[in-house]
């Protein structure tokens, strides 16, 4: 093909006065004379100006919202505003009509629900642009950060045979018939002739299996997918999501903190240096939103402002014991504005609390320590009861304004004895997790992760408030579309 | 804890006569003096000596191989050979104490087979060490190489209900029951019920949705799972594997070679340039391997030489029609000593006819194109009828010696008409794919894109041979455990 140059190369150029030849799809036609050419390449628009007397009418009426074309011509200073430059067309050739009656996206403001229903086209739209450039980068800067830490890349396995960690509902995956299902001698279906030799599902988590990397390779990370089963309709929840899921050997909670802290500025800070236009857009369109929106519900700060703050403050960290003591003393809670009210030392932490500490009480990231045993899972390390008898685990939880848990993680259980009792209480197969549990009887050692949710995150920088927003298809409760 | 010093970033140090503190993993303990430690970070153990006369019976004795151990001691200048630097211990911890009589790895040649049933602790070895180090700096490459080009990282779904593509058997992912399945009045299986209110299945192929942002976006890869429900139980299949996809738009074949060609050589020089010890142990351990071969069956190249004479050659490029007379020709056709004789145009290639092009005849990379539309998929770019009338498409396929197929791809068909002709005529429902169909009615234009297999990849660079080899946990038919 002819040698075209992509738009974001040469949108913000002062290298005038030569030929170029660029593609892309036609955001609007003004006057006959304008055309906002987008590639995809960058949020802009190249300006494109017809030679309306010279240009066939067979072309220009196919210059419509959505036709992809391709433009040869001289770059010139643009005397317009808001644009450097524009291209005076010397050819145009219509690479693909679009019909603009049919054409879902028209150049005006749609709902963010109607182009959930056109997901397939809504990247098309400034602001999934901007969205997924956003998501891009962190996904990049995740992957340079563990890089660059000599953290090894580990494919945990999707599909696994383990569901003894409890940690949701999980899909089955099969290729067993619904008729005809092959059963056993006492009736029960027999998953030996299941694909794997044994009943399977999609994985929760991998960090049980990153731990086995963690325990020889020294540092690992995973980014991948992961799956609930949960019959979830909210805003922020997805039945397939992607998860960083790093595991660290000789470390303790406190290395843990701070890895996910230094973590979340690294990638957040990767965004704000190289998606300035998008974030800009992102910024300004949340600021729009807001106008909406009755006061009481509107954002303190605008989006760059709540990006920067994360990046200048540390982040509270103070126990759940800590925060159990603020919580009752607080006014929502004296004045039963809490759907929940805390009374007493053990209770789980909804929502509602978890905002009151991070957008009232603290006003930034907080990370939550040492939560009840009784409320954590088995593979988290068993604290000294305290002074009243109380169980905790070296477990975290980060919360952020806005997101509530973005991050979960704790120091491992390493001690191979009280693993081996607290999966007795929580009736936790050992044999199905012998492999987990090798690990602590050969040459264990203390170590920390955390699972930190890739969409939170990516919610959290664009500004977006919906989940469905922010993953390219997302799947969900009767829904898998696309 | 108290902060560690990782090996690697010591262990080729001249920084001496200053304290250290490590911790590790025991690889072996001669004369109760010298503890080689590995802590993960890099393939070389770390020379620990052990002060024997002041050191307890109690600690001695637990220092086993596979122990965890914390070393506190002066880092100084080795006298001994192969190492620059060696701890001579002041305080030496035992973290985890590893029983010699049970631990599976034992300091001696284990067989691949024998650490394929215990991977979770083949990490441990040399050898995947150094696969797992390799696999990371290829996955980062790719994810750098992408970056750098103004790709954008798309996440396509992982569960789709779409199974229109045809590309393999699929896994159903499903929350039915098996007892008790909710049927429809007419006795079918009610998919209304299931999780997503349809059949669903995991994915075979991101393409379909790749295409969708790239024609958008202009330029996005993928890199996730993908999943095959086939009964191979060879070394060279995966039920679960992970592929890297690029799409591309305003691109022809020609870009797509261009583009699979530069990514293959970045990736393959990445790790030459990143992994040089992780290689060189590779290199040297398949030259040992080799020598317990035949003569037939040896490598004509070392690792090292294969690896750079990819890079400085331009892989060959031929249409699937000189290929076959090329067979045609060949000796072993002739002489009647390939299994499938190449007799007519139009035969599908096997693993012996591209094993031949690549490792006998031009003795490179091989790029074909153009391929017989009869064998390849309904999405390719079909081009006009040769003389003869025989239709070809606009495929290509990437050949690798020792790996066979590494990449395929192809120019998408981008025209309406076209496709939906022959989506007709291989019984694809178009109601299915309509939101396939709509990126060629509204603003359709040339584009192309790749599958590139990563564990193949990794296979290539590393040199190891059996598939299972080279991801962590591998799912295959009647496995699927850890």
């Amino acid at each position: 093909m002819i040698k075209r140059e992509k738009i974001a190369s040469i949108i913000k150029s002062t290298n005038f006065n030569r030929n170029v030849t660029v593609m892309g799809w036609v955001k609007t036609f003004r006057n006959n004379q304008f055309i906002a050419l987008n590639d995809g390449s960058c949020m802009g628009n190249l300006q494109i100006v017809v030679d309306f007397a010279n240009t066939p009418d067979e072309i220009l009426k196919k210059i419509t919202t959505g036709a992809s074309i391709s433009v040869s011509g001289n770059l010139v200073a643009s005397l317009g505003k808001g644009q450097i430059c524009e291209v005076k067309a010397e050819t145009i050739e219509i690479l693909g009509e679009s019909d603009a009656e049919k054409f879902p996206l028209q150049p005006k403001k749609h709902s963010l629900e109607f182009l959930r229903e056109i997901a397939h086209l809504r990247f098309r739209t400034n602001t999934f642009n901007a969205v997924f450039k956003v998501r891009h980068a962190l996904a990049f800067a995740v992957h340079q950060f563990f890089n660059e830490k000599g953290f090894v890349y580990l494919h945990t396995p999707i599909i696994t045979a383990s569901d003894a960690e409890g940690a949701g509902e999980m899909f089955r995956v099969t290729t067993l018939p619904f008729d005809n299902t092959p059963k056993t001698e006492t009736g029960e279906i027999d998953f030996k002739e299941d694909f794997f030799g044994r009943s399977a599902n999609l994985t929760v988590s991998g960090q049980l299996e990153g731990e086995l990397g963690a325990m020889a390779l020294g540092e690992i990370y995973t980014f991948g997918p992961t799956f609930r089963a949960e019959n979830s309709n909210t805003a922020r929840h997805l039945a397939e999501f992607w998860m960083i899921e790093p595991e660290v050997a000789f470390a303790d909670l406190e290395d843990n903190m701070n890895l996910a802290e230094d973590l979340l500025k690294y990638v957040i800070k990767y965004a704000i240096d190289n998606c300035e236009d998008e974030l800009a857009f992102l910024s300004n369109r949340l600021t729009e939103e807001d106008k909406n929106k009755p006061q009481a519900e509107r954002s303190e700060f605008d989006l760059m402002t709540k990006l920067n703050f994360c990046l200048e403050n540390d982040f509270e960290r103070l126990t759940y014991t800590e925060a159990i003591e603020i919580l009752k003393r607080s006014k929502p809670n004296q004045k039963k504005q809490f759907k929940y009210l805390i009374e007493n030392w053990g209770a789980d932490l909804q929502s509602e609390h978890e905002r009151y500490l991070v957008e009232k009480h603290f006003k930034k990231p907080v990370i939550l320590t040492d939560y009840p045993a009784d409320i954590k899972s088995f593979y988290m390390r068993m604290n000294e009861p305290d002074g009243q008898g109380r169980k905790t685990v070296r477990a975290m939880d980060i919360l952020f304004p806005g997101i509530g848990e973005m991050v979960g993680g704790s120091q491992r259980e390493e001690r191979l004895d009280f693993l081996q009792k607290r999966m007795d209480e929580m009736h936790i197969p050992q044999d199905e997790l012998y492999w987990y549990l090798d690990t602590r009887k050969f040459g264990t050692a203390p170590h920390a992760g955390f699972g930190l949710g890739f969409e939170r995150l990516v919610l959290f920088v664009t500004g977006m408030t919906n989940i469905r927003d922010v993953i390219p298809f997302p799947r969900f409760p009767k829904n898998a579309e696309f």
